[in-house]
């Protein structure tokens, strides 16, 4: 009998083909098939000494593999395959972090049943120990923050933005050029791809699932090169923020949205293709785990990280129960984002008439919204001045209806971008 | 019998306070007995409802007790005490680096042949989570270098130094007065404390174990707030930096002393009590952890981390041989100061007499040390003339033949400080 573990890999893309080139001369693994979805493809590695097939339920019912690597990404067919296989008494391997936003807990359940485990490291920053982090190394704390910087695309763009005054069409193209956005750029610019990662993040630090589709999205698309060099001279930078926190009831503050982040804030200096974790626990304080959040070797180290820890544990009996995998029948209830509390950055386009900033200040003072700095910007041939206002700390509430109101009024043409700050 | 997990804790001073009132209502915990050195003390929580003793031996003898707590630190009695309570059965949770340092490849072997393990997360960084990270996070990765800030005193004299233009003087005593440095600071500012930290890393980075004597080691009692001035006017900070890396012989480049940090470099944005670490790995690339590296709940926080995580694990039979202790029988070689290569920040003060600058050169030039920058300061009354250079990556023992020529020559009243660039 080998004493070998084996294996069986669902994908071969990016991160399907990293793995592999990290453990073809592992001889503590043997890769028993390889389940692919066009075999025709032409890849950058010879694979042509793996069994390679089209059907990645074969590799869920093999009774020689003894680990899934699910590196296929989607639902369909992952979910299905994933869950075969577990029935089957398969550990599991996956980088798919919209798998386990949308199905964690009702897998979670059934790999607890069948006794074998779930890592998942790689759905989230990459080669970053995020997820380990959370689940085993902040055990001692109650922690009431999770905010980060977890999809590479969009800060390379604001980077791009920021650092060489692109307009972000341009920086969103030399993100597509370089291979960092895909042809399709909607799951990251529009924060889809965010909502499943800090859906994880939450549901490890609060130890209770939360529904994908009630979090809070907004994306960057609305961002001018105007807003990023507004936000510098208030001693902000822009970034792509993921933010899960306790709120005062019950509900957790959950949401996806561009935040402004104080200069001096270590997220602030999370550049490029980066990714950044910044946690506030009971008794730690706060830490921060930083690295590159995605990409071929960075993700793959991290699936084969977590493939060797399940290899050095899985001949040991019951090792499955030391990783109690966080199944909660309490769905997290998320706050209503108009619930939430944060400062505010608005840049709105007025007629250039007398009386507008009277008419914004009234607004605001009748809502409770206390101004913390506004800026006018030179008036257009048309008449239009560009006005952009940073808030102090409110309830999104009442900043919408102070809104609603400047909408209405005669003197406003739009309302072109509103951003929240930091705290 | 009780579910609870069991424990004996050795040591109340500032970490074991914490540890105790972090557990002191968690029912899944008894505390069985507390040994102290003091029991007279006066302390700031109540401990009287506590079994007390001043025999530490007495904790490791209790068959009663399945997890022993060493949280007193130093090697004596911590050493002899660790090796009673494994040979008896018991699980070890330390903070202690020192002990590990010096001891780990001993008492892993030892634990390995009790089938016990031993958990030392805070004898490095506080509650950032670098050991796990090096034990289970990058085990696809061949790590390069290991480069960190593990000493909060040093990292907070160094910032006061730069941020408030103080004197390293005036900056200790502040330390001093915050409760950031001790009384006897010698351990801290002369490095010491960063030798054992680097010296476990470095064993968890390359698997192998480093004798702690081996180790190059600087203080930094020698840098004065002009060294700051001007490696910031360079595009530098100063840090105290813990270095591992692989060298180009079998031998390690492991070695202990105050850095330039280039400005863009997420090290040099680490201010004041924080620590970080910047690991390179062949497949995740470049990842840093921070986060505060000392303090009552920080470091509490990684050693009861680590009594939940055995806890957890403590009733599967044969846990302990999943967490395989780094046991390697070949002591790393430690490659000489000399044969290391950096660039250099030398400041040299020198009769003002003419010719100076062409000896200097000449000296260099002759050992073929490359200059990339160098500036004079301002001439003393008495003639002396301050002058400072930045060398280009050379291998340290030419440098130390230049600066042995150029120390030899008349016109060169002394060499003050010689620092070390990161590259």
């Amino acid at each position: 009998m080998s004493t070998k573990t084996t294996l069986g890999i669902f994908g071969l893309g990016t991160v399907g083909t990293g793995v592999v080139a990290l453990l073809r001369d592992n001889p503590q693994f043997d890769i028993r098939a390889i389940s692919v979805r066009d075999r025709g493809k032409t890849r950058d590695l010879d694979f042509s000494h793996f069994e390679m097939n089209q059907d990645p339920f074969k590799l869920a019912d093999d009774p020689g593999i003894e680990i899934l690597v699910e590196v296929a990404g989607g639902i369909d067919p992952a979910y299905e395959v994933v869950k075969r296989a577990i029935a089957n008494g398969k550990h599991i391997v996956t980088a798919n972090k919209e798998l386990i936003a949308k199905h964690g807990p009702e897998l979670f359940a059934l790999a607890n049943q069948h006794n074998v485990t779930i890592f998942f490291e790689a759905a989230v920053g990459g080669g970053i120990p995020l997820i380990s982090t959370l689940q085993r190394g902040l055990q001692a704390n109650r922690v009431s923050r999770v905010a980060g910087i977890v999809n590479g695309t969009t800060n390379y763009i604001l980077t791009k933005m920021e650092r060489e005054q692109k307009t972000f069409a341009d920086a969103l193209a030399e993100a597509q050029a370089a291979g960092y956005a895909e042809a399709d750029p909607t799951d990251d610019i529009e924060g889809r791809d965010v909502v499943y990662k800090i859906a994880i993040l939450s549901s490890l630090a609060f130890q209770a699932p939360i529904e994908v589709d009630k979090i809070y999205r907004q994306g960057i698309t609305q961002i001018t090169d105007l807003d990023i060099k507004l936000a510098r001279e208030f001693g902000y930078r822009l970034k792509m923020i993921g933010l899960a926190q306790r709120g005062e009831s019950d509900a957790l503050d959950v949401r996806v949205h561009p935040m402004l982040i104080p200069v001096g804030h270590p997220l602030a200096g999370v550049d490029g293709v980066n990714n950044a974790i910044f946690i506030s626990g009971s008794a730690v304080g706060e830490i921060m785990l930083m690295g590159p959040g995605a990409g071929r070797y960075p993700t793959a180290s991290a699936v084969v990280g977590d493939i060797i820890n399940i290899a050095s544990a899985v001949k040991l009996p019951d090792f499955a129960q030391y990783f109690q995998l966080p199944i909660s029948s309490n769905v997290s209830e998320v706050m209503p984002i108009g619930e939430s509390e944060n400062g505010y950055y608005i840049r709105l386009e007025t007629h250039d008439s007398p009386g507008v900033i009277g008419h914004l200040g009234s607004a605001f003072g009748t809502h409770g919204v206390s101004l913390h700095s506004f800026t006018q910007r030179g008036v257009t041939e048309d008449g239009t001045a560009t006005i952009v206002l940073l808030t102090h700390q409110v309830k999104e509430k009442q900043l919408q209806a102070a809104l609603e109101e400047i909408t209405a009024h005669p003197t406003t043409k739009q309302i072109s971008v509103v951003l929240r700050v930091l705290s």
